[in-house]
């Protein structure tokens, strides 16, 4: 049975000596001392081990079942509900006015890693109602605020997001569903939604639906689609749960993994509705939330990978088997852990310079949304936007890999479902497809983000990495190690750009050929960034001769081998990419 | 429900346009006219994708059930396998002395291929069959060979491979099981195997184990490992089996995917067996089938990317969702197919040219383990144990990864299980770990293979790929888009070595850090081969006006989206390779 501790020094390392933290001017950054954030990060991290994580198998082996229309979730699921609930930890970020804590985003976001990593299925629950939670917090009249907020905050009532129906996800356009207005403001819903996570369950007394649907007569595909407030159960006057609504699960879809979340077909039949922000809006009203939703989907990928990766150094530390081919290592034993094998510490490596790269890549994107929101920061708005993509893609295709390299180690242990390695990597799956296919996220790269605002945030992002560059150069063996690769792998990322420009152009499928490569090239240059400043900072570390030697020195090793052996991956993507579109584009589509 | 339809005319063009098989002088090939083994092919087509393609979900549904000490397999498997047997497809390459067809392996292996990909874990049952046969057939006495051939030819009785102990896959030396030698010449066998792929079932009347087991008092490890044949019920003097013998199913692994082949926890309990070859011998025994064995795993990878790749083709052909980029190509539909998409494309491209050029390579492999046998032609054994570990490593590796890619083009509808896609994911899972998991394949092929014979295979393969590029250089575009990458890739792949030698002398872990790197490095050396092979086929059959104009056309097209768009992933192994050891290994285990 796997098991999972939260990484406390790791993601303390990140926030204080690497994003400095609490020097940032961001308000509400000031109260984030290393005392504090310690503080919460260890009481996140021992709910995650102690009372999230033994319940992921269980989660897995159970799945959630529907009973005469009711929506049962595995056992222990809603006492640990209830106990999220109790710790606050569904309100860490939300606003004050309605409850929550107040507590900046990327604090929110590194507790979410702990409790993804130890229970994704169940943490989604708590996911999709913080999502949902936003949409109305950004989007809702005063009163609906007032009536939905405060419950949504405590977890007392989840959230979820409708958009996908059988016949359409990416494509919303196509959308069937309808809204009809009605005498007293609401509309009636009726249409088919699928796919829709944490869709209805035993451990809240609401589920408030957030459902996209076409109000008749407004403008045809995707600007004619507005967003509305669908309660299970209606709030009365008081404020209560009273009458239920005519929304229904049709049935719960077995999948591939995150077993212990309930993915429902949600049937709206003539269902009460309510606007939610401005009609025919609502796809602009989404994509307010887009960010924050596919950081933290990237995060999912990252999380599921840091607990895979554990496990799978666990195992690596105690079965023996095969001796090191430089000479016996436990030489009383029967034979050497799996550990001194060079592949597999190429596989651990891969696994660990992954995971730390990702988690400092998520808390600096995290950041950036703080700065975005909390100082109404416009570049910080465009950074982040053109990042999201790349923290959604790359890191969960990324993230989908290393588990699936975390199961090897076990060789055939690892394909027995009891050992709980398949599951890391069934559930890892999803975060590729879900909230936008990587696909899409790479499309959204080069065809939205890349040239939005001018070009501006893509040429900031460029002059940072030079500037960083240059800021450290002096220091040879930094320089060597780091900034030297760092600077391949950012000229690669521009001279790919560059061919986008250059011939996208004139045929459109030059720049959208390469965009799946040119997200992973963007990916490895923001990790080789990631790495380069973290070794920056443990080496200030060292200098200061604070602390934790082994911890920093390890650092700057891990660092060093981001940068020698994941980072030579640009010229690969950069070669795929400038081969252009001709090869991709060749056959017919009836000779495949 | 995904479907299955034999590629019957790209085998075609494999066995006869590139291997030119029928002009080969290894005896046997002469039979293997174009219409002879189309008629063969089609047969084969026909029964996969209309017998065994049907049973794929029903038996990742069902899975095996142990009830009192019988396994059952899942509905329709048992007149599935009769229908197997009838056809004669259980025998096609087994030697006609024992009622086999004695036809080529490259035969075996095309068909294997089609029923694989139509049902992996119910061809597995066939599979492990012929593995037993050809170790009793190479190292049996003629009494065995009398006794067991003729049932496990026709799969009246099947066969399994006992080598895995719970503390011990890789390391077989510190192996468990013993073998007591008793006055009559038999053993009594004792111990306990696990992962017995068809280990036990209900569709044959004898399952033939074959036994890896310890004679006390023999030498210690690996070298006092002896093969035992023990069979589940003994067989009597007439032939017919007789009592049950000391051996039994402990449980049913519950596991990621081939969920109907049942994989046992064998445990035998003083079990009768007999010695099959020298005592002491055993992996010597095992390592003369394990060129075919591991080959026809590297066949799984490819058949199930395959299976993958045309379920995946055939919704980007028909889900509508979005437009093409350069103009709506479906105005009348609502919206165009996926497959009009460059991304879809891209997918799309390296799943096809892959399995077009895995499909060249595992059949000319198949072609070089006929002529080593067939023909004792010691060159071939060196060239195909050469690529034996690249065979299996890189094409189940890759294999996997195109399942995932094919998935991914369902969308979200491929992680819901009742689609297939995901199936395919998890049944493609499995190759990467059985049969010797693929880090102990790349440190074959680093740590033995590349030296074997002093590195005459090795440079044959090199001076063979040269002599290829020379050849050819005279076609301009032809040079242009296979010869000139086909050499720098195989430049890498040198250079690689040449890495080794010089660096692995003073500390082999500069060799095995970067043995996994190879052997994918290896991979792309050899499908760059294939494609450059087959397009020069391709290009013959379009200068003689010869048939089939798309076809061929095609071909060219897939050859040259592989040259241009995976091969540049050789410099990525190689810089990954020459980077060395040192930041592989730099950390303490401690410190990870």
């Amino acid at each position: 049975m796997p098991s999972y501790t939260a990484p406390v020094k790791d993601m303390q390392f990140i926030l204080h000596d690497v994003l400095k933290a609490s020097e940032s001017d961001i308000p509400g950054y000031d109260e984030l001392d290393r005392d504090f954030t310690a503080a919460i990060l260890e009481e996140a991290g021992k709910i995650s081990s102690e009372v999230l994580a033994p319940l992921n198998a269980v989660g897995d082996v159970e799945g959630c079942r529907l009973e005469n229309g009711v929506v049962y979730t595995p056992t222990g699921f809603k006492e640990a509900f209830e106990q999220m609930r109790e710790g606050g930890w569904t309100g860490l970020d939300c606003d004050p006015d309605y409850g929550g804590q107040g507590m900046p985003y990327v604090l929110g976001v590194a507790t979410g890693e702990m409790f993804t990593a130890a229970n994704m299925a169940f943490t989604m629950y708590q996911g999709l109602t913080h999502g949902a939670y936003s949409a109305i917090h950004a989007h809702g009249s005063d009163a609906q605020k007032q009536t939905y907020l405060p419950k949504m905050v405590t977890c007392e009532w989840t959230g979820t997001m409708n958009l996908t129906e059988p016949h359409c996800g990416t494509d919303l356009g196509l959308m069937r569903t309808k809204a009809e207005p009605q005498d007293d403001g609401s509309y009636r819903i009726t249409g088919q939604k699928i796919f829709i996570s944490a869709g209805d369950h035993d451990m809240s007394e609401n589920v408030i639906h957030l459902v996209l649907a076409k109000i008749p007569g407004g403008p045809d595909g995707i600007k004619g689609v507005s967003l509305f407030i669908v309660p299970k159960s209606i709030v009365r006057e008081d404020g209560t749960p009273g009458e239920r609504n005519g929304v229904s699960v049709g049935k719960i879809e077995e999948k591939m993994g995150i077993h212990g979340n309930a993915t429902c077909v949600m049937n709206y039949d003539g269902a009460t509705g309510w606007l939610l922000g401005e009609a025919h809006k609502g796809m602009r009203a989404m994509f307010t939330m887009m960010n924050e939703a596919r950081l933290g989907v990237g995060m999912q990928g990252l999380a599921v990978a840091e607990a895979a990766y554990q496990n799978g150094l666990s195992y690596a530390r105690e079965r023996l088997q095969g001796r090191a081919v430089t000479g016996a290592e436990n030489k009383d034993g029967p034979a050497d852990p799996l550990i001194v094998h060079p592949d597999i510490r190429r596989s651990l490596m891969d696994q660990k310079s992954f995971t730390e790269g990702a988690r400092a890549f998520v808390l600096w994107g995290a950041q950036m949304i703080d700065q975005a929101h909390r100082m109404d920061d416009k570049t910080a708005e465009g950074a982040i936007s053109l990042l999201t993509p790349v923290l959604k893609g790359f890191l969960t295709d990324q993230g989908f890999d290393m588990a699936v390299l975390a199961q090897q180690i076990w060789g055939g242990h690892g394909y027995i479902e009891e050992q709980g390695m398949s599951q890391f990597a069934r559930d890892a799956r999803i975060a590729m497809i879900y909230e936008g296919a990587n696909g899409v996220q790479a499309l959204d790269l080069v065809g939205r983000k890349l040239a939005a605002e001018g070009g501006k945030p893509a040429m900031a992002f460029f002059e940072m990495i030079k500037g960083f560059c240059k800021e450290n150069a002096g220091d040879e063996a930094f320089a060597r190690d780091f900034v030297e690769p760092l600077k391949t792998a950012s000229k690669h990322l521009q001279e790919a750009a560059m061919f986008f420009m250059q011939n996208g152009m004139k045929n459109p499928n030059h720049a959208l050929a390469g965009s799946y490569d040119f997200m992973h090239l963007f990916g490895h240059v923001c990790l080789g960034l990631m790495w380069s400043k973290m070794a920056l900072a443990a080496q200030a570390k060292l200098a200061e001769g604070d602390g934790d030697t082994a911890f920093y020195e390890t650092k700057i090793a891990t660092g060093r081998y981001y940068m020698a052996r994941r980072l030579p991956a640009t010229a690969m993507h950069l070669a795929r990419i400038t081969s252009g579109a001709d090869t991709v584009m060749a056959l017919d589509a009836a000779n495949f």
